[in-house]
């Protein structure tokens, strides 16, 4: 862990769609990045989780997949040559003799900057698990916690568990290719959009998804690799048990902001306070981007992180470049390195 | 003018790109648009003066030229199935009795609504004109304020006056076309990007491109339809005439918010104050977003026009559905009309 740090302008922790459109934005004005994220690849949710689910609010994008988006958003960045640590976390944070800040992350990698841009979204993120036992056993094989294709679950007798936005439009769409598919919910009552909540009762009532509720999961049936069933109980306490293949728990994901809850950062309900004006934390030098800040009338869009990432950069830019004037100018002025 | 008004939500001055999101953020939120613009087309700036002209800094897109970004707006707002009145100017405002507004046009359309957004830029916009007799009659002709077609001028003599980014980046791609490029200026230095003035300094002293400074434009020979030459003197009140079929005078855009500086809302600098959490102005039911408004950290890119368009949606909502519980939905979730 004693390495020699590198050095870089600006480091961003994480490289989610909004981390890496502050790689351009910070490239702009001439103020070069190292992002850090522990996934494995950028992207973030975006990448991780649903890359192909349409998103309609990206201006200028009437439709574009999730995975597309980051694929655009990367290559826009390009140009500046962003270093990406990935598949590390941030340790520590540590303020520099100079003013700046060293970052140090769970690989060993050590980056010294003039400022930190936390892009980091909901933190470290998972899935909620059902406390079951021995359900870990089946992760990945017959419990998975989010569909990346349709397809793997063609013909399989599928139980979906929860009552939200995602639970109810997979077993919408999963419908179609499953031989069975049963909704394990906690209340009668979904907490979706109407519309799809119609069209799951609509399934119901032909037969075609079987709705279990109010009904809680108790238990897996099966020799800890193939799946036989699913037990699932009421609060009489009575059981009933589901066939099935496979269990898809759709509870949401559970968010940890992991260390960056303790760098002494102004937090509210586990998001960081901002000036709006600026992104800046109010440690100096530390600015904060996208779903993981709160300020008044923030909204979490990805569109309002892009906003956030370009007001952080012109915060940046006196830190990194102090004394020199900023000539600002539109992009269809100045161009982007190596598209002139 | 006693036109029965229309109703519609909210009332969208300026159909911009800014304003053309409104359209979108509005609709997501079930807030529906007229949308009023002096231009006879959609996209301000962009559509009018440089549809051919690539941006680089749009969220996900690497570069995109300015009149297709306009065209992926107006599709992304067509479900929501705004009211496009083209080609009139907002001329008056009123305070309705039930709190909201009724706006009047040029054209004599009435239309009330719960909340009007001010989108309209640097307001009505027209290239700054140099005060030289019979100027009117060549415009269009051999005077051009705007360059929409570089080919328009290949094998031309070419005087272009002005000192800022547009006359030295013109100066620099015409001089690829034109037969001969001269560039009149009022003083020596250019106020441009660096590397695009030491490129012109390069042409001038290999004789591609004549720099005509300390110059100014004193005026026109020609029979008042075939222009001959351009006249123009330095500060001691020598004359030069410099032999030309067409004057590009690049002096950058008059600006004149027009009627909206009298509607009682409080400007600094020819802009409109607004609450950056909502984009109100001071009067309610006013919001103003894009290049017109101005707060702490304010940044005039269109991308944060996009974010602030998301941001007076929200602040409009309660306006129009007073009671309605805003059930905050993920694009992805929610999906758009005619797209689920």
């Amino acid at each position: 862990m004693s390495n020699t740090p590198q050095r870089t302008d600006a480091v961003i922790v994480g490289a989610g769609p909004v981390g890496l459109f502050a790689v351009f934005a910070c490239g702009m004005l001439d103020v070069r990045c190292h992002v850090i994220d522990a996934l494995a690849e950028v992207g973030g949710q975006c990448s991780a989780l649903y890359p192909e689910k349409p998103i309609y609010d990206i201006p200028g994008y009437p439709t574009i997949m999730a995975g597309d988006l980051v694929e655009r958003l990367a290559e826009q960045a390009a140009p500046f040559e962003p270093v990406y640590r990935l598949g590390q976390q941030v340790t520590a944070l540590q303020a520099a003799d100079d003013g700046g800040w060293t970052v140090t992350t769970s690989a060993g990698t050590v980056v010294h900057a003039a400022a930190v841009i936390i892009a980091a979204g909901v933190g470290a993120f998972g899935p909620n698990r059902p406390p079951l036992d021995g359900i870990e056993a089946y992760e990945g094989i017959a419990v998975h916690y989010l569909v990346r294709r349709r397809e793997d679950f063609r013909d399989k007798r599928l139980v979906i568990a929860g009552g939200g936005d995602s639970a109810v439009d997979w077993a919408l769409s999963l419908a179609e290719v499953a031989a069975h598919v049963a909704v394990v919910h906690r209340r009668d009552r979904f907490r979706a959009a109407p519309e799809s909540v119609n069209r799951l009762k609509a399934l119901a009532a032909d037969g075609t998804i079987e709705l279990v509720v109010p009904f809680q999961l108790a238990g897996l049936e099966g020799d800890g690799n193939t799946l036989d069933a699913v037990l699932v109980r009421d609060l009489d306490g009575d059981e009933r048990r589901l066939e099935a293949d496979v269990l898809l728990p759709l509870y949401g994901l559970a968010q940890d902001l992991g260390p960056i809850a303790d760098w002494g950062l102004e937090l509210e309900r586990n998001q960081l306070v901002v000036d709006p004006a600026t992104c800046a934390t109010g440690r100096g030098g530390i600015f904060a981007i996208g779903d993981v800040v709160t300020y008044a009338g923030k909204l979490k869009l990805i569109l309002n992180g892009f906003s956030e990432a370009a007001m952080a950069a012109h915060a940046i830019h006196p830190l990194v470049h102090p004394g020199a004037a900023l000539h600002f100018e539109y992009s269809t002025t100045k161009g982007v390195p190596g598209r002139d």
